[in-house]
């Protein structure tokens, strides 16, 4: 499938965040006309008002990305956008994703996640452009019912968080209009848990405060940035008690979303694929895993388990691969090396000198 | 409990609506200070501006409602309204609810119900005003796992049309918003079948085009406005093969709010009940009814089944009955005697001079 700057754009929204990013460097070395809208909302701004993430881009492409800091909830802005540009696809990253920090924050949740989409959405209508890939997480399965979990598996049971929630309702918004735009091209990608960095070391996951997610926690205490980890509960019923999930390199993950964009270029209506490794490890298991890539003790110790947190969570990742020929290829080594080199390179994150 | 012109005012959203103006008039005869907001895009508007609803209430009842034409959309014009008075509660009966259209323009119903309620709802925080009774539908149960459903039936799973998710995600919000908002007080009302109307004759339900309910069609029909009913389906596993369902009087759904606003007053947190009659009558048995109470021949042709509907649907509303010391005690002669009357007099709803 030949793709270039002679084509309509793709618009990345939210394109200047952790995977957001990462799709935008290989969307770029596949020649793809580029737009990124992001509120910086969550991310470090550089002099030139752009994110700071979009700048290193530009640096070690060597190339320059259409950037706008819009807000999905600045209509009027969002729409000088779209007539700016002719997009085939859009590939909506944009949205909160704390998921502590969602069930104190509610209605914020709720209108940056679901009314800056219904905007997106409307605009999208309003000039004709009906392709999307959305970013959704394996988080709308809720509790387990078997493992691993395919896209067949049930949704929206047992959501614990208000961050669940808006990503599954999104969901059936979009099955809404797919089902009522029936020349819409809908891709739900349902992510696992990201993890590394581009190889370069100029972009990775830079969380604004403590970490929420395992991996740049043990990345910041190998750094020295934080004292220990704590490792939420070790009497689960795991291999060695603490928590399993299914990383994936975020490189990994951007490819899975030039795998839908292609996919949405034969018409393929609603889809929903699982973006993962489909390999579950457990807490002890990436940290020993980073010990190694970092020649770094990680000091951990054992805390109570959080209230919503699940055993095992893992994916089947077969379909994707199947009918988008995408599949993880990269191994838990190379997501510990790339996020070391990230931490290494900016022991303060997008805010290193 | 006292309630007067004194207290703070209730603020009815969509109180120009059917049940919203049954429950105005009912407010008013207990002498609540009353505000209506309703952006009249399903009502007939009278030449003052206000909604026909309203100013009929106005005449029959002797009182000046202060109303409001404002979109719950239009941020800056709802603000006005909660600047200019000071509520003790919101009843928000506000949205669109035509469930074969939803599924048609499920953008629409997203932002209506879903945007718009944000709005209230962030309104309401900002103005401290933290106590609400919701609109919400026994539609959010889908199919019944049992019979008659009482408020632990499970919901969310199978809704089979865009309005349901609507107010299923609108339940879960508000949910979210109670579990952070420690100090707000929510009552959801999960709605039966309401039909019938207020004594006067002068208001009632109003849809506009061919009615998706059945009994204002039974009633158009027996008013010679409509030709024949359609009967969907007459091979349901029912007493005669006809579906099923719970209907209520208005008058006593009305009455329902009342009752949830003294709840209220108790500081009462999350609540959630049905209201409904818990009696269960078939299609043919309603049409029964209404040839009883018209002296009219309703003509009647059966169809087939439309997809997504039920064979029976009823509830149980005893939990009301206790917490709320509320329960529906208009029986289906009323209903029918009260809706024709209503029909009678307004051939053309409320565009009749």
């Amino acid at each position: 499938m030949a793709s270039g700057n002679t084509e309509a754009a793709v618009l990345v929204t939210g394109g200047a965040g952790y995977i957001g990013s990462h799709t935008v460097v290989e969307l770029l070395e596949k020649n793809y006309n580029v737009v990124v809208i992001d509120n910086c909302s969550n991310a470090v701004k550089s002099q030139n008002c752009k994110a700071e993430s979009i700048c290193r881009i530009e640096k070690f492409t060597n190339k320059t990305i259409q950037f706008y800091d819009v807000d999905l909830l600045d209509v009027e802005s969002l729409r000088k956008v779209f007539q700016k540009h002719s997009f085939f696809s859009v590939i909506h990253f944009a949205g909160l994703k704390a998921v502590g920090e969602s069930n104190e924050i509610p209605l914020k949740y709720y209108r940056v996640n679901i009314a800056g989409t219904l905007n997106l959405l409307d605009m999208m209508k309003e000039f004709k452009v009906n392709n999307i890939v959305f970013s959704s997480s394996a988080t709308v399965y809720g509790s387990p019912n078997y493992l691993p979990m395919d896209e067949k598996h049930p949704v929206g049971q047992n959501l614990t968080n208000c961050y669940g929630r808006t990503k599954y309702f999104l969901e059936q918004l979009l099955t809404d209009v797919y089902n009522a735009e029936k020349d819409w091209n809908v891709i739900i990608l349902r992510y696992f848990n990201p993890v590394g960095s581009h190889k370069s070391g100029q972009i990775g996951e830079d969380p604004s405060g403590p970490p929420n997610n395992l991996m740049p926690y043990v990345a910041q205490v190998a750094g020295g940035r934080r004292e220990a980890l704590n490792v939420f509960g070790n009497d689960y019923d795991t291999l060695d008690g603490t928590g399993v999930r299914d990383y994936i390199h975020v490189i990994d993950l951007a490819l899975g979303h030039l795998a839908a964009l292609k996919k949405l270029k034969e018409n393929c209506g609603l889809k929903i694929y699982n973006l993962g490794s489909g390999v579950p490890y457990s807490v002890l298991q990436m940290v020993a895993a980073f010990e190694k890539a970092s020649g770094k003790k990680i000091n951990y110790k054992i805390a109570p388990r959080r209230s919503g947190d699940l055993a095992s969570v893992y994916g089947d990742a077969s379909l994707a691969e199947k009918e988008l020929n995408w599949k993880a290829t990269r191994g838990l080594d190379e997501m510990c090396e790339d996020l070391w080199r990230w931490q290494c390179q900016n022991p303060k994150g997008f805010n290193t000198p």
